[in-house]
């Protein structure tokens, strides 16, 4: 007896109903990708070891699927190393290749080894699967689809504000009105921490003030204590824990705060590019704040970064994030490429959309009609009507057997389709066709023509 | 100095051209499959090993890319079994996933794993990666895309038609017309090797007839005596060897040389009903073709066998192939489900286009119009103007440096946008935008309606 199939921990089978669903917040991404004169590239699923090593930290070195090289693969391995039975040290004597662990560093390497065919600014966007060994839970797993748009080449801060439009465009479309586009920069971050005399603590002062929302402003003054920050440096950051208002308010305070560091004022002047142009042209649903404990990644990007909230009444975490790094391509030895991108979190989007109730019906359907099977002959004279209807572009199937009609009709039902077609002997004699609605059961005797024109 | 990146070998980049000419084939093939009621499903990447090893036979086993698990995985592993330094020992202890091979074994084990909440017959498509870390060569990757459609739950011929009409309904939709569907029959072949009393010599008497194109009669008859098959056997064989005219014509030899296998007719049988109906059906674009010399994955398939071939003038092998299995889901413990399939090979088709050019033009047009950028002011000006024209689904770009006029319309030129549009101090003080047919360097002005109604 074959054992039960089963699938390996953080993956999924999609069904119908869910592909349909993904593919159609996928489309959506895909359609203003497209409307904002960004082109897909792909890459491959595993790239050589040494692209993907080093680049995502050792926790992220950690959780790189790799693959086992092909043949006898220990045989080029040396008795001493092999001996001492070190799984560390025995990878990347066997594994050549890995899984790609996001789609930014295959990017950088895609732009290095393409730089004489690329038309900089290049806009691409890319839409494939990624992987990582982390622990799966609730929205969060070993196999993922990430959709990434990036512009490299050029230090225009109108990428940053069309970028901010991309998310309004593709959230509206989505239906999903009300999101919050959080802006930030890291050169307001390294601004703070230079104007408290805690340059060299910038990790640990933004970790802890990314949590105030969480621990609050006692929590956040404690934490700072701890890492070495001093109480009269603390004192300066007071300004941050009464940050409200608009976002012009807050800039106001903010340009207080740190007019005496250039970094801090230059990335204010970032800043108040974007916000005053997208105020300009306005945004459809969503809306654009100022939010300075925003860090993501802090060490990667170096001007502009962009996270997305859901409507308030949805509790999930950010379903998008960004920004810009100005050395994307260094690592492959290609230096000055100025990139700046966003990402849209597809499971996450899914599971809003799911919540809200917002995935239109017609995205469920599939067939529109099912014609019974009564036979040989009269299977034929269904096949040519279905043929034809066709050829009209409209999804007709027949059941495949000659079974008994109560399952052919539960067949119809099950699959929601909402029309069935009978045709026997007296139909086929009078060249014409019994449409039956599933929904109520009312019938009626078309021709051929009239069916095409009724359910075109 | 980084070192210059590379891929690794089976692999590829797709560029923007690429991805757009590979989205147009695989759009064309799922909008049929959706049209013949077909349904998107999509398992993970990678399968658990035993899910995958032993479904393709030694030779599948070998070319399967195996997972490395993750953290210390040596430390389970006993030491008596690690000091015999025996890569295919190993394997299996520190590997239990696999990138999948093909799509049919993942498929089969989603049937069992979820046949409780499939309706059946369950037509399903799937278009997704696979692995095979074979010998790379032109036209043959490591890593490529099938496209596949398989319906499972019903022994009705009628899908056999179908599968046969699909095939040409997405070949007559890509101009690739005067493709052959070559057909043939498990049954048949059986037939043949009992009637010559050769049952248990089926794949050794497959093998040999399949090269009857490439080593003629003559070669065909030493292979096989080679192969023990007696020469009193072989003479039977010889109207297969003259197997000419059309598919009545063929049937009626075909007939002649099985009267004595019950098996044989039976495949007959049913090569009659899918050729017949077919014929009463009518093809676009494509013919059919009885080959019995077709035996594609012998040990597979149980019924029909499709192959099919790219038109006469085209030097490439199938671009399509598929048949009937009876015993799909066994592997997994669910009996008795019997499926066919057809599946379209992605990258030949490609080249087949390339060589015929037949891929539309438009599926190279991306942005329509590039407005130029004067700076910041102008800026502004161009990008209210872009974002009412996105609003219209056109799609435009702003360049995003104020860099020499001389650069921007060389980006243009080279991006093969055909339309530019310059908007200064006049223009801006007029309300107006000059554009700039990139093609004969006209121009003239327009207002902002007029320039929607001009790009629509």
């Amino acid at each position: 007896m074959a054992k039960k199939p089963s699938l390996p921990k953080g993956t999924r089978d999609f069904s119908p109903q869910e592909v349909a669903k993904r593919l159609y917040i996928m489309d959506t991404i895909k359609s203003s990708f497209q409307l904002y004169g960004f082109q897909p590239i792909e890459t491959p699923s595993f790239e050589n070891s040494e692209t993907l090593m080093g680049k995502y930290g050792e926790e992220g070195d950690r959780l790189i699927f790799k693959i086992l090289n092909s043949g006898d693969y220990l045989n080029k391995v040396d008795e001493e190393l092999f001996s001492l039975k070190d799984s560390a040290k025995l990878t990347p004597k066997i594994s050549e290749k890995a899984l790609r662990y996001d789609l930014t560093v295959p990017f950088a390497r895609y732009v290095v080894q393409h730089q004489n065919e690329i038309i900089f600014p290049f806009k691409r966007y890319q839409m494939q699967t990624v992987w990582r060994a982390d622990r799966p839970q609730k929205g969060r797993f070993r196999e993922f689809c990430q959709c990434d748009a990036d512009v490299v080449g050029s230090n225009s801060l109108w990428q940053e504000v069309e970028l901010v439009q991309l998310y309004d465009d593709v959230f509206t479309k989505l239906k999903l009105e009300g999101c919050t586009i959080k802006i930030n920069n890291r050169k307001i971050l390294s601004g703070i921490a230079e104007v408290i005399g805690a340059d060299d603590k910038l990790v640990d002062f933004t970790v802890a003030l990314d949590k105030l929302d969480k621990i609050g402003e006692e929590g956040v003054k404690k934490e700072l204590l701890e890492k070495g920050i001093t109480g009269q440096a603390i004192k300066k950051l007071q300004p941050l824990f009464s940050f409200t208002g608009n976002n012009e308010e807050k800039l106001i305070s903010l340009s207080q705060l740190l007019n005496t560091s250039d970094t801090g004022k230059k990335g204010i002047e970032e800043i108040v590019f974007v916000i005053k142009n997208i105020q300009s042209l306005g945004l459809k649903s969503s809306k654009i704040e100022l939010d300075v404990t925003l860090a993501r990644g802090l060490n990667y990007y170096t001007g502009a970064i962009f996270e997305v909230s859901a409507p308030e009444n949805v509790q999930i975490g950010s379903i998008g994030g960004g920004g810009r790094y100005d050395d994307l391509t260094g690592i492959f030895g290609l230096k000055g490429v100025s990139g700046v991108g966003i990402s849209f979190g597809l499971d996450r989007i899914y599971l809003v959309l799911e919540e809200l109730q917002l995935f239109p019906k017609k995205v469920l359907e599939n067939t529109k009609v099912l014609f019974i099977n009564f036979g040989e002959a009269e299977a034929l004279y269904a096949m040519q009507a279905i043929t034809k209807l066709r050829k009209e572009g409209i999804t007709a199937e027949l059941y495949p057997d000659a079974d008994k009609m109560g399952k052919q009709m539960a067949y119809a039902d099950k699959r929601q389709i909402p029309y069935v077609v009978l045709a026997g002997g007296n139909e086929i004699e009078a060249k014409t066709f019994t449409l039956k609605r599933m929904k109520n059961g009312e019938q009626e005797v078309l021709t051929m023509d009239k069916l095409v024109n009724f359910l075109l």
